[in-house]
């Protein structure tokens, strides 16, 4: 069965005075207004939350938004895939409903970090990664520090490549009333910003975020009853690769958004070159390029290019990350895989006000851990 | 696509030297073993697990497991509905195959928690209730001696046959060599053990339990190319309920559970009166009749008489809990929902050795909660 979007939403990223619960009832409470659903038609909830119980003790939290927002009796459940718990809620959501078993699925992402401080936070997200890495101290940040430098030894790729995509998101997110950052940055303020994993820098990492998103998902004949216009899931595939990092050949290489990638293309049937705007997973700043690459929209090695010479910027041929990215839009771990489609969402239906691109087809991708797990989705305007 | 069943496993339920991630890669293993199939035919990956991060600061299960069996690339995701995370995999399982997405998801449910004293687990598992009454003290077993209590004052029903729950699930479990409990207990037992919320004992409830439990998923058509017999999920359906307890009209009819099961019912087509053979939800023992009331097994009222005349013994009308259900076998939180599906696929395919009933169609119910959300499955021997 074809799989619709037909609501979207997004609460304020940031540091918001709010617990979980709370953030998820504001998105599902928008996201149903948006779609003009009243919470009883949900038959099928999916919250999308990596550690709800680690950061504030509470794990209920699909049951209590099924009351929140009246639509109990429905089936609830939480989808998990750490930082990619939002990707992995798009192929959760979209199972339930080609499966035949839901016409209406309320996809809802959260997360509630900034109440911890920045190490009790970190040792929360380290819990994700290889025991024997993290034992060795290697977290996420030190992951991308080794694999930005190995791509600055390997390629022609300069330093200031990497700060031009921080650079280009903070660009994008002051046109984004909802991103945690909604200021511009220059590439000196991100070169001599404080080093956390050298070669990057404190500019060149997302932040610690709050927030929730969601999506509403129907069969596709369902949404042509309701609106004119809506979004169609053209592909979507998740993949993962080894779990300890230090096995992959070559860490440069996403090889679970390779394979998330295939997937999510042949089931489209669409090509790279088909894609007018896409999310990408920019938790550092060497993801993005890495994932240009992983993806099919750079050769190998060449993605850094693209954020120098303008290709991803909001004008370019291949817009990347208009929200401003997990960079600056922010990065409420289970919220970000869906935020990275509502924004697809609001760039296809052409409700991206101030940072509209020209958009026919779009792709999100998402990340858990250091490429542990990856989700990739295609969407696009239907009829 | 019809979905099926071609394999499953349980680990030793109890006390267990191990980390999650070793119980859900042996309840893995094994399960491959029975199904004949290598890791890498697998293509998804469900865990079902309800707070490996709170438990013991891991969350990347799923990309663990996927590594340890071999399955990467496949996709991998968690699923949770707290202590019936199990359930939900179930589900989602459904889902993945029923959609047409996936030839081969294994489902793993799991969860350790002997390591934890029993008021750092309570805290852990206290964490799905509502935070009001949580706040107010109210716990799982506060709520299971509430209801037995009025239960008892609004029927017919006597302590003693709640005590017969009890004895009935131990005699059960003494045939079951993975289960925590194999030895028998008398009424006077559980009748003289000490009050944890009156009016319901120690004996009442289900003991803090470590293990995992796998089951291998495909649709029909592969089934038959792969066995001469195998299990087809007929029906499969979860349901939510209010998440405040003291919000319902009456604590004793589980609302989700005559909910869940309704669906479940509709969507095979069947009637109670078609199943052979169940797995029921006993963390206390007056879940049990509530359960049989709630599923159409008996009416209002009337569930308590089953166990002290026989109906729900191993060779009653309808055998309930042969493996020795919750109470007996235990339930380590996440594996409790694929445990009880496991149980009916070896009484169907005529593999539960020395506790096997006559039994053609079955059906399980996991709750989550106390009847915060609740997962019914119906499962029928093919071929």
């Amino acid at each position: 069965m074809d799989v619709a979007v037909i609501g979207a939403s997004l609460t304020d990223f940031g540091e918001r005075e709010a617990w979980v619960g709370a953030l998820l009832s504001e998105a599902a409470t928008a996201c149903l207004a948006d779609a003009g659903v009243a919470g009883e038609t949900i038959d099928n909830l999916l919250v999308a939350n990596m550690a709800s119980g680690e950061f504030e003790g509470t794990t209920g939290v699909m049951n209590a938004l099924a009351a929140d927002i009246g639509a109990t009796p429905a089936d609830a459940r939480r989808v998990g895939q750490t930082s990619a718990s939002g990707g992995a809620g798009l192929v959760a959501a979209w199972e339930s409903v080609a499966s035949g078993r839901s016409e209406a699925t309320l996809l809802v992402g959260g997360e509630k970090m900034t109440h911890l401080d920045t190490a009790e936070s970190a040792d929360v997200i380290a819990s994700l990664t290889h025991p024997i890495e993290y034992k060795h101290g290697v977290t996420l940040p030190s992951f991308a520090g080794l694999a930005a430098r190995a791509y600055l030894d390997r390629t022609d790729a300069t330093r200031e490549s990497l700060a031009a995509v921080a650079v280009k998101n903070h660009d994008n997110a002051t046109h984004n009333p909802h991103a945690q950052f909604q200021k511009s940055v220059d590439i000196e303020t991100v070169l001599s910003s404080p080093v956390v994993a050298d070669p990057l820098r404190l500019y060149d990492f997302c932040p610690v975020t709050d927030g929730a998103a969601a999506l509403l998902f129907c069969p596709v004949s369902v949404a042509r009853e309701h609106a004119e216009s809506f979004v169609r899931v053209a592909g979507v595939a998740g993949a993962t690769d080894t779990h300890a990092v230090h096995e992959r050949p070559d860490p440069t290489k996403l090889g679970a958004a390779v394979e998330s990638g295939e997937q999510a293309f042949e089931m489209s049937g669409w090509q790279p070159d088909d894609i007018d705007v896409a999310e990408l997973h920019d938790m550092a700043t060497v993801l993005e390029p890495l994932q240009l690459e992983a993806l099919g929209f750079a050769d190998r090695g060449e993605g850094w290019r693209h954020a120098l010479d303008g290709t991803t910027a909001l004008d370019g041929a291949l817009p990347v990350n208009p929200s401003g990215g997990l960079k600056a839009r922010g990065h409420p771990l289970g919220a970000t895989g869906v935020a990275q489609a509502v924004e697809i969402y609001w760039q296809l239906l052409g409700e991206a006000e101030g940072r509209q691109v020209d958009a026919q087809r779009g792709l999100t991708c998402n990340i858990g851990g250091f490429g542990n797990c990856v989700t990739t989705a295609l969407l696009e305007v239907a009829e």
